[in-house]
C-alpha cells in the first residue's frame, strides 16, 4: 500500500505556519486531555490538534477495519498492535480528510467545532502505556567520549561495543511528557577523595539527548525478530530526554549497571512521529567495522537524517542553544537495536519504548549530555545571560528539538521540554 | 486490626494434608483459570483453590469495603492498590469462612460447588500485571562468592556493596508464573582466548535462586518511602528464578550491566504469600558493618526465616536437591531495598516486582545459583541419577521450594518450577 499520505505537494485546509514541524505530511500520533477532560487518541496538523475518537464517531474512518472504540482510548497501544498495514491506511485517510482538495470535514462546521482544536487549549498525555523500557548506548561518539573521561583515553571503547547494540533496562514508572518537571533527585554519592559515602541532593544533574522508539507486539517468547524485519516492528519515534544524576551514577554503576542516577525520570516528546512519515529521510549509517555478526547484517539505508538541538532555559532568561547533533550519526540502527534485543527470544510488547542511548556527533558542540559538553565540568557553557553551567541548575528547562527537512517538506516532532525543580519537599 | 487469619490453633474444615504448605493460617493470593476458562482471583487451603470472585458474588465480603468486581479480574493490582487495611480484612475474612466451626459455607453445598475446586483442575495465571521489575543483589555471600572467581579474592566485595543494597531494572514482558517452560537462549559469546565473538546457544544456562516482593503504589514521583513506611507497602512475596546465561552475561555486562544474559526469562511461584502470614517468621538479619547511612537505618526484627531449596530434575529421572537456603541471610532486608529504590523519588506502582538477588547462605552447600555451587564449573554437582551438572541440561526442569516453619504452623509457598527446552525453533 503506497504511503499516499507522504505525497509532498499536498496541502491541507488547516492553516500550517511555514517552519511548523506538523504539516499535512507528518501525521503523528498522540493522547490529549481537551478542556473537558476527555482523554482522546489525536494528530496534530500546524497547531491544530484533531481528535480521532470524534472523526471515528462520525464515520469518516468507514472501509478501514478498527474496533469500534479503536480511538477512544487513553493509550496507543491498541491501535499499535493492529500492525503497520492498520497504521498506513489511517494515516492516508487522515491526509485525504485534510486535504485542501476535500470538502467533507472543511464545509462541515459542526463536524468541525468537535474535532478540531487549538494545541494550547489541550494537554499532551503519554501517548502509550509503556510495558518495558530499553535504553541503547548506540552513539560511538558518545561511547568514546566517557571512555576517554571514565577509562583509558587511548582505548577508550569497551571491547563489546564494535559487536553489541549494548543496551539496558530502564524504568517504565518514571516516563513523563514533556511539560511535567522533574525534581533533582537525592542520593548517594562519594565525595571525592572519601571512602564513605553522603546522602543529598545530586550536584551533577545532567540532560541525555536521545531519540526512542516505540514498537508493536512483535513475537512470543523465545522467538527472535530478524533484523530485515524489524522495520515493520517499529511504529515511529520520539524526542526522549535520559535525565541523569552524574555522581549518583559514578557511586552505583558499578557492577550492575545505573539505576537511581537514571530511574527518578524520563521525559518524551508527546507525539510518535511514524516511521511512515520518516521514511524520505532514510539515510545511510556509519559504516560498520568490524563487521557485526550474521543476525545484525543489514544492507541499506537504515538511518535517519534527524537534526537535533538541545536549549538550557534559565528561570528569568531567554534560552541558549548548548547542542546540535543528528540521529544519523547512531553507530547502531534501531532494526539491529530491535533485532539483538530479541536475539535471546526476549518478548517485545506493543507500547514498548527502547532509548537510542546519548546520540553525540562528531564535533564538540554536537555532543549529547553536558558531561561531554563541558567535558565533566572543565569547560562550563557560557549562557546568552551571561551565566555559565556545568550541568543542570534548579529551575532550569531543558527542552529538546527535532525536525527532518529536505527541499519539500518538513518532519518535526516538536520538543520534549522540562524543568528541573529543586528536591521534593513533604508537606 | 488484628491479624486473626494467623491464629495457630484455627483448623479448617477443608481436608489440609501435613506437611501442606497452605493451611488456613497461609491464605495466599493468586489469579486462576478453571476447566471452564474462567479467569479469577482466588486464594488457596490445601490441595483446593479457591474462587474469590465467586464467594464475593455470593456475598461472603459483606461489610468490607470492596468493589463489585474486586475478584473477578485477571489481576491483583486494584486489589493490592486498596491498602494493607482492606488485604487483612479480607484474609481475615477468608479464615472466618473456612473455619472448622462456621457452617455457613461449609453446609452449603451449592455453594461449595461453585466455589471450590482442586488445584490440579485449576491453571495459574501470573498473579499480578508487573509494570516494573528490578532485581537486587543483596546477598553478602552471593556478592563475595562472584566477587572472588570474576574480580579479586582478597577484595571480593565491591566498595559500595556495604553502603547500597545495589540492585539494576529487569524485564517484566519475560516473567512468567510456574510451569512455563523457558527456552534456552542464543546470545553473543566471547570464546576463551578468542577476540572475536559468535552467535549461538547458550553454553551455561544457570538458575538463581530468589524470592521476590509486591509492592503496592506508594509515592508519587520526586518522593521518597522512608524506610520505617517501607514494610506496609510491600503486599506479599513469592518464590523467584532468575534464569541467568553466564556467557552471554560475561561479554555483554560491562559497563552497563545484565541484558540478555537475563531477559530471556524469570519464573515466579504463583500463589503471593502476604507479609501478614509471615509475620510470625520475622526474625534479626545479619548485622550491618558499617552502619548504613540514616535513610538506611532500621531497628528490629526486619528479616524473614524462610527455608528454601532448589532440586534439579531431569527428564527421564528423579529430582536432585542441589542447595538449601534460607531468606533470611540477606544483608539488606526488603524494607531498605524499598526505601533505597525511592530515596531518589522513583515511583513504585502496585504490582511491582523486587527481587531478592540470589540467596546464598555461608556454606558450600547453601549457594544460590550452580555457578556458586560448581565454583565456575570446576566442581560439578553428582545428582541421584549417576549424571552430573555443571549448569543445566535441556529438559531439565528446576524446581525451587520455599516454607517457614515453627512449632505451631508451617506457611509456604508451594514450588516454581520450570524445564529448559532446546533453543526456541520457528516452525
Amino acid at each position: 500500500m503506497a504511503i499516499t499520505a507522504n505525497d509532498p505537494h499536498r496541502k491541507s485546509w488547516l492553516d500550517v505556519p511555514s517552519e511548523s514541524d506538523f504539516p499535512i505530511q507528518n501525521i503523528p500520533f498522540g493522547v490529549f486531555l481537551t478542556k473537558e477532560h476527555v482523554v482522546t487518541i489525536g494528530t496534530r496538523i500546524g497547531d491544530y490538534a484533531i481528535d480521532l475518537g470524534a472523526l471515528q464517531q462520525l464515520d469518516y474512518f468507514e472501509g478501514i477495519e478498527l474496533t469500534d472504540d479503536m480511538f477512544m482510548q487513553d493509550t496507543l497501544n491498541d491501535f499499535i498492535s493492529d500492525g503497520h498495514k492498520t497504521w498506513r491506511q489511517v494515516r492516508n485517510r487522515i491526509a485525504d480528510i485534510f486535504d485542501a482538495e476535500n470538502p467533507k470535514l472543511r464545509d462541515n462546521k459542526e463536524h468541525r467545532e468537535v474535532v478540531i482544536f487549538n494545541v494550547s487549549d489541550v494537554e499532551m498525555q503519554l501517548p502509550v502505556l509503556i510495558g518495558d523500557y530499553t535504553d541503547f548506548y548506540s552513539s560511538r561518539e558518545h561511547a568514546t567520549n566517557v571512555g576517554k573521561m571514565f577509562r583509558d583515553p587511548e582505548n577508550a571503547l569497551l571491547p563489546n561495543w564494535l559487536h553489541i547494540p549494548v543496551g539496558y533496562h530502564g524504568r517504565s514508572s518514571t516516563i513523563v511528557p514533556s511539560g511535567i518537571p522533574v525534581h533533582r533527585p537525592m542520593g548517594q554519592t562519594l565525595p571525592n577523595g572519601e571512602t564513605t559515602p553522603v546522602f543529598g541532593p545530586s550536584r551533577l544533574v545532567d540532560f541525555e539527548l536521545e531519540t526512542g522508539f516505540i514498537t508493536t507486539d512483535a513475537n512470543i517468547m523465545g522467538e527472535n525478530i530478524p533484523v530485515h524485519e524489524a522495520e515493520e516492528h517499529i511504529f515511529g519515534m520520539v524526542l526522549l530526554n535520559d535525565w541523569s544524576a552524574r555522581d549518583i551514577q559514578k557511586w552505583e554503576y558499578v557492577p550492575l549497571g545505573p539505576f537511581l542516577a537514571k530511574n527518578f525520570a524520563t521525559s518524551i516528546s508527546p507525539w510518535i512521529v511514524t516511521m511512515d512519515a520518516l521514511e524520505p529521510f532514510r539515510t545511510k549509517g556509519p559504516k560498520q567495522n568490524p563487521m557485526p555478526l550474521p543476525y545484525l547484517q543489514q544492507k541499506g539505508k537504515h538511518a535517519f537524517d534527524i537534526c537535533l538541538e538541545v536549549s538550557i532555559k534559565p528561570e528569568k532568561a531567554e534560552e541558549t542553544i548548548v547542542s546540535k547533533s543528528n540521529f544519523k550519526y547512531m553507530y547502531w540502527s534501531m532494526s539491529q537495536q530491535l533485532a539483538h534485543h530479541t536475539s535471546n527470544g526476549c518478548r517485545v510488547n506493543s507500547g514498548d519504548l527502547m532509548g537510542s542511548g546519548t546520540i553525540s556527533g562528531p564535533t564538540e558542540d554536537s555532543f549529547g549530555s553536558m558531561l561531554e559538553l563541558t567535558w565533566g565540568g572543565k569547560n562550563p557553557i557560557k549562557m546568552n545571560d551571561g551565566s555559565e553551567r556545568k550541568f543542570i541548575n534548579d529551575n532550569d528547562t531543558v527542552i529538546m528539538r527535532g525536525y527532518c527537512k529536505n527541499a519539500e517538506v518538513r518532519i518535526g516532532f516538536g520538543e520534549v521540554s522540562s524543568k528541573l525543580l529543586p528536591p521534593f519537599a513533604r508537606n
